[in-house]
């Protein structure tokens, strides 16, 4: 049986597994992963690829697919900027396919992680999806006609960078009104933070929650209220859903997906977000009267989505 | 020589001829548009076909591409919806193959437009092409990896109608704050209008070019007193160039592309548009501290784009 | 027993009354309003005051106060602006002193009626009123320290002139984003008309109020169609309340009034106007956590606030 | 000679002087202000007054005013809130009576330093003057009718509040788009912060002057740099000086004074910050074409009106 090795390459450790031809991963193996360091990174997924090799001595390994954090070039050959690994045009396809001898494929994490939900999870049976990962920022990626859409220079779906709000609150890139800045994990902390400024007594469990302090308010803590049924934390939700589902309609006014998957830390809320989400988006979405609207989905594949996007990948 | 002829369906007039696969259109033919039957309108389409055909006898005919006004579902053989023509639910690929015994594909004229000025025009030798056209609203198609992108139900590129401004201009489609309502050519006669009421003076060439009446100001007095280089026709310019600017930004965070082909009446203007569109573009570009800039081009293929774009696509 | 006129110069009639001391009005008499003609139109309110005096031979008329459309001087003396009128740096308050022989005094009409609800109306018994007048426009008039305050100019409270959004709705002043844009009684047909193009099954009942045409819906059938319980009609009040709010808002961060008074014919629909807009108003205004909130109360003295106002404006 | 005693208390220190009738003051002490104690606070400002009279042992004292950090209510006798003081609901007035046996006004300390610059500085001779200060935040104060307007609850003059931006940045207060978030000394380092993330280049000399480090920059180095000529530096002054003027244009709307006063750290730049406010103030006030604009200017008097405001409202 054909199978092929999904590598995720994260800031802090890097995972490896085989994968099948239908999404399943097994004998996953984790390493540490060096920083700023080119060649000891390919060094660490050499190794890991050849453990994986030696656990399942009569698989047939096709090729090698690496999903990493930071930019990738167009060709799926270079990590143009990767700052949480502390690389720069790094050759890494180059470096890795000395080690292995095998067929090596690069692909930026998020995109890894989208392609694999929409060959074996939440979009799964679609070829028009938009990957939205809802994590500290907002991320995301875009499938059209079936195909992974990486645009000229390998850095399409920054949905994040799109502005939502003209002189709207500052964002890390430089520019203010970032969707990031109302439709992410640090957004739906903002509300909560708001809420115990302006307003205090609805903010009271989500404080309480967070150990007494407001400046300690986290997601899971906004999450845990809400599940709880608390009016302020319910509030803080429908807030960041509200825009969450104002940027959907506007993707859809340009890019008119079937599916729409949220992923990233916000997404564990499941229907707490969803529901204001849908709501929102069936409100504002251009031609609601009469178009088909995308559906909203949350993802699927959880932390191994990485590892079998990139094996799949690795594929084709 | 293999040939196809292409079709283009608009409000008033239905225009035709024959393309060679370098993009020449010759014999063009114009007969208007019937109104609200699908019968007659395909009969007068496969009236021109016939004459196309008798005039070039000699030519290898391989297909019929039609550009028409209105929406067209993803199968490109319906018009789903085609208020200009009086149309929906239109079968009109099958009605229209009957008759000419040929090849047919339908499609929307704006992405037909668009996909000749990839093929042929002002983005050709790219694969990332994403067209505006700029005209009494916005339009815009999608091209990624060398495909006209559509979306799953064929409406994708409708850029006008994604929002830029929370709680803005009123829109024609219900919404508010749509990219269409700064970004057009009514939004440019509407700056003018704003500057004859707020400070009369700087708008008083512009009036004077529309006849003394300040209800009159038309897109064309805009542009003549802005190549004059009047200073208040030159501010309309700046002010919707900015729109403009900003709206490629965003796109270019989401789509990433490698050229812009601006297209419609207010990209007359050439390069009075072009200047404040590169430099807003610059300035509110994600990540423009390190990306490539993606390049912003005029449209080149005049009124016949339509039909060539047509004729290529039956090719494909 | 002491008394003054009021007289009321609309558009296109003027009413006049005498007033006691207690704001109660009687003997109203009308004319047409002749138009572009400052000596016709002192000729009517000489002969208007003539008639009253007549009327009530014993009275003891102290002086006559004029309220009037347009603009009016910091002097109280000169209509400076007064489009509806077709005059323009009209000293009217001398021509018609030459005319009755008592004191005059001439004041803009809606800080005549605003003065009117201060004395003896919704404002009465507090020092700090903002009154806001939703009609067709915004309007307003500020009530500090006791004293109605008209600016350096004669132009002060002209808040619906303020800016609610950047780069939002044009407005006719040639600006932006005006409030008025967004509170008036024009922008609430904007939110029933906007909604019977985007969602037609919410705006049913208020199109079937207006005849059946989307276009012939007026502030009155939306009126009707809320105190029904139509829930479209609830969500154009609600739209609008939200931005009614918003603006209190603002006008208590800057100016802390102790009261504010809601006119104009969008005020007919009393409770379903003011329990959105008290909400928002309190969701909205800075440091809510423990400030007193302003009261937001309807106008009270309908019609006749413009007579009361300007006899009263006389007195003092 | 009838003269006051000004009385200035800030977060860190408490100043006092004796100001005659025409502003001038003379004979400044200073001490610590202690922290959360409202009798110990009225012991520090008691033996002030003590030390001036001895100083001054003929001079015949009328009254004392004082100008005190917090909000101040409506009878300017009770400090409601003092959060760099530490006080609450403190009957400051009652307690410093008792012991200088003396006329005492209690003031919030804008309002005083406002009220200076009315009498004595930059608004002189005008009865309609706004006074905004552009501090870390943004502050303000209102004279109409030669009153200084405190509103029903003390509270008038919170500019800083007023929204500008919907959805806009997060405030301290809780809610979002507060002027003072574009407009403030903070607003000022943010531009330069953001341009030394976007286009490094343009802010270079800023940073430089930082010591080299982005996240030191100062208002004072972007003031130093715009000095000399400082592209990036005068960038960021114009962005500020967009958003201050715009606040001024709707103030203008609402109030229509005749002189803005602009002080606070900001202003210090002067002209360099005064010719983006007026020129963004006349394009963008309503009824620009038609009125009579209220002049800019910066303020006079310093550090020292506070006391001069202070001591002059307590003649009154």
């Amino acid at each position: 049986m054909r199978m092929t090795i999904g590598v995720d390459i994260g800031g802090t450790k890097v995972a490896a597994g085989i994968a099948d031809a239908q999404g399943r991963v097994r004998d996953v193996v984790r390493h540490p992963t060096p920083r700023g360091d080119g060649e000891a990174l390919a060094d660490v997924v050499g190794e890991a690829v050849r453990e994986l090799r030696d656990t399942r001595a009569g698989a047939d390994i096709a090729a090698v697919g690496v999903g990493t954090a930071g930019f990738v070039d167009a060709d799926r050959a270079t990590i143009v900027l990767g700052a949480n690994l502390g690389l720069a045009e790094e050759p890494f396809k180059e470096r890795l396919r000395r080690r292995v001898d095998l067929p090596v494929v690069v692909e930026n994490d998020a995109n890894a992680a989208a392609w694999a939900e929409v060959r074996f999870g939440a979009g799964r049976g679609s070829e028009h999806v938009v990957c939205v990962t809802l994590g500290t920022g907002v991320g995301g990626a875009v499938v059209m006609g079936g195909e992974l859409q990486r645009g000229r220079y390998g850095v399409a779906g920054e949905v994040g960078h799109y502005r939502v709000v003209p002189f709207g609150r500052r964002c890390g890139c430089g520019n203010h009104g970032c969707w990031e800045q109302y439709a992410s994990g640090r957004a739906l902390v903002g509300e909560a933070l708001d809420l115990a400024r302006a307003e205090p007594k609805r903010a009271e469990r989500m404080v309480e929650l967070a150990g007494g302090n407001a400046e300690g308010i986290e997601g899971r803590a906004i999450t845990r209220a809400a599940e709880e049924g608390d009016e302020g934390a319910t509030a803080c939700f429908r807030a960041v859903g509200e825009w969450v589902g104002l940027g959907l309609a506007d993707l859809a006014a340009i890019l008119d997906p079937e599916v729409f998957v949220i992923g990233g830390g916000v997404s564990d809320a499941g229907d707490t977000l969803l529901g204001p989400v849908r709501d929102s988006f069936a409100r504002h979405v251009t031609g609601r009267a009469t178009r088909r609207l995308a559906e909203v989905r949350i993802a699927e594949l959880g932390s191994q989505a990485g590892i079998v996007g990139a094996a799949d990948l690795a594929l084709r």
